[in-house]
């Protein structure tokens, strides 16, 4: 197998992205390209031990970054590190890619560069939200998608339900929609569509609506809504984590007694604070294109984006996108039997 | 001035609305009209001590519950504790009104009974999100409309401007949009719209999108959406800080250590806790109809009625009605002179 990652993309790059590539070579035994300016991947490379035989550079002289407008950067770019990888898993000289650099862009180049498969109008990125019982619910769309009509929704539901038995290894998922009351009939026209749809599938375990108030309990393993709301959601709770913990900081620090309680309570409350950052959890893939795509945090060290490679070699082994082509197939055959 | 109460409405009716109306009496100086089965509200009132010949009991025969559905309660109800109030509303015999009971029965009989205020094609419910700086944003729409277009973003957006002018005293209320990014140009279709309808107003302190992650850091006032979203923002904002004091807990009691931190730790952990509970924070005004209608939480008890009561107070004082009426009017003009 082999994983080709973006050597110049994310705040740690390509420090990151090398030291990750060798971490993975060492415990995967797989084949790494990496793309990238060639003088400073190989300075990197030369700092960390592991088989080189298994490390490919290719030399490629643009970067794009954050600030730039994606589709544009995409096709103008061409020689980027990203650009580049991308066009590797399209030519399938690569099984899958990995990058920390600009989603925006990754988006853009999944849909212009890999291409979508076909009978997906609308790929989404499925985000992994830790949850109060150690476990991790997948959030889809949570931004690639910010209008959508339920037939997409519907697409989400299969594909996260796919990545979720073959990729999270969960054996019948529950997958249920993002909702502002549980029983049936309730939200806007779109929701409600969509229940619609979903609610008849037998190669999906649909168990309804979910309030997001229960989204850290782990009640489901597949959330699905537009990438609108799912970023919404995503960035709600993101910020009330933060602020949260920020506001208990200064809370201890009012008092002497609250300081020497915190001292003790310390060990307990990082490990918490931690174990919420879905930042943390994985890369995100990017589902319904004709290739395993997974954007790492932007922020990722080494571990970060070891971990994100082997996100993306599960997702070669786990035929995700056979599995989603087999879905969209199965479709129109009952479509075309009715 | 003459405010209502419906006497049955909420977890702890009749006992908390009555007592809340003896406190607000006491305190405020105003007349009260308390619906509901007289019996048990006179039993009620008998336990406290104010001046009651400012307090009337309208007796009415029926109680509208959360399990009915809100249009048919409204409709055949005729003689419930809320419609008979909501007519008193719609009359003019009392100059706003205050209930725990049903939501949705309320917002049904907001639009059918009081009436809708000409122009405004959809009221909205306004919920008070308290921020880590002790402050508050005021969130519309909170679930009385779940599928909108960009004029009635709009209208939220106004008349909540107009209710934290007039009843929360704030001076230029910094109106921001729900959105996915701050930038011009981020979101759906409907954010956008409403972002150009937004830009130019001459009577709103609009200083665009905000990103849900700053919700609680009281980056802005008001805080502008449909009621989905809006929804789906307290929703996920209140199980977030549920589950994460719940977490917290079982982090301490996991360790004697951390036992010991938390019992010094305890005061300063309560008071946050309480701060971020928003159910706490008043209840939630329905903008756009003719006349006060103030929503308390379910679980209100006698103080939070008390505060409610403070706000009906507040609503009419500020003449929020009248305001509405003049925003819609200084539009229909410029339409006119267009």
């Amino acid at each position: 197998m082999k994983i080709v990652i973006d050597g110049m993309g994310g705040d740690n790059a390509p420090m990151a992205p090398v030291e990750g590539a060798c971490m993975a070579v060492k415990e995967y035994g797989i084949d790494i390209v990496i793309t990238g300016e060639k003088d400073q991947l190989k300075a990197e490379l030369s700092k960390y031990d592991c088989d080189k035989t298994k490390i490919e550079i290719v030399h490629t002289s643009q970067v794009i970054t954050n600030d730039e407008k994606p589709v544009v950067a995409i096709r103008r770019k061409t020689d980027s590190s990203m650009v580049v990888a991308l066009n590797m898993v399209k030519n399938k000289e690569a099984d899958a890619m990995v990058s920390a650099g600009s989603t925006g862009a990754l988006l853009s180049g999944g849909v212009f560069v890999i291409k979508r498969i076909k009978g997906i109008s609308r790929p989404c990125i499925c985000t992994a939200i830790p949850t109060m019982d150690g476990g991790v619910s997948l959030l889809s769309d949570t931004g690639a998608n910010v209008d959508c009509d339920a037939q997409q929704l519907l697409d989400f539901a299969a594909m996260t339900n796919i990545y979720a038995k073959r990729v999270m290894n969960m054996e019948k998922p529950r997958v249920a929609l993002a909702n502002i009351g549980t029983e049936e009939g309730k939200g806007n026209d779109l929701v409600k569509t969509a229940f619609d749809l979903l609610k008849d599938r037998d190669d999906m375990n649909f168990i309804g609506n979910m309030e997001t108030r229960e989204i850290l309990n782990g009640v489901c393993d597949v959330v699905v809504c537009d990438g609108f709301i799912g970023n919404i959601i995503v960035k709600t709770l993101e910020g009330t984590v933060l602020s949260l913990f920020k506001k208990i900081k200064e809370s201890i620090m009012s008092s002497t007694k609250s300081k020497v309680g915190a001292l003790l309570m310390k060990d307990s409350l990082r490990g918490l604070k931690d174990s919420l950052d879905y930042s943390s959890h994985g890369g995100a893939p990017f589902l319904g294109v004709e290739g395993g795509l997974i954007k790492a945090h932007g922020s990722s060290d080494a571990r970060a984006i070891k971990n994100a490679i082997r996100q993306a070699i599960q997702f070669v082994d786990g035929n995700v996108v056979e599995e989603i082509r087999a879905y969209i197939s199965s479709d129109q055959e009952k479509a075309e039997n009715k």
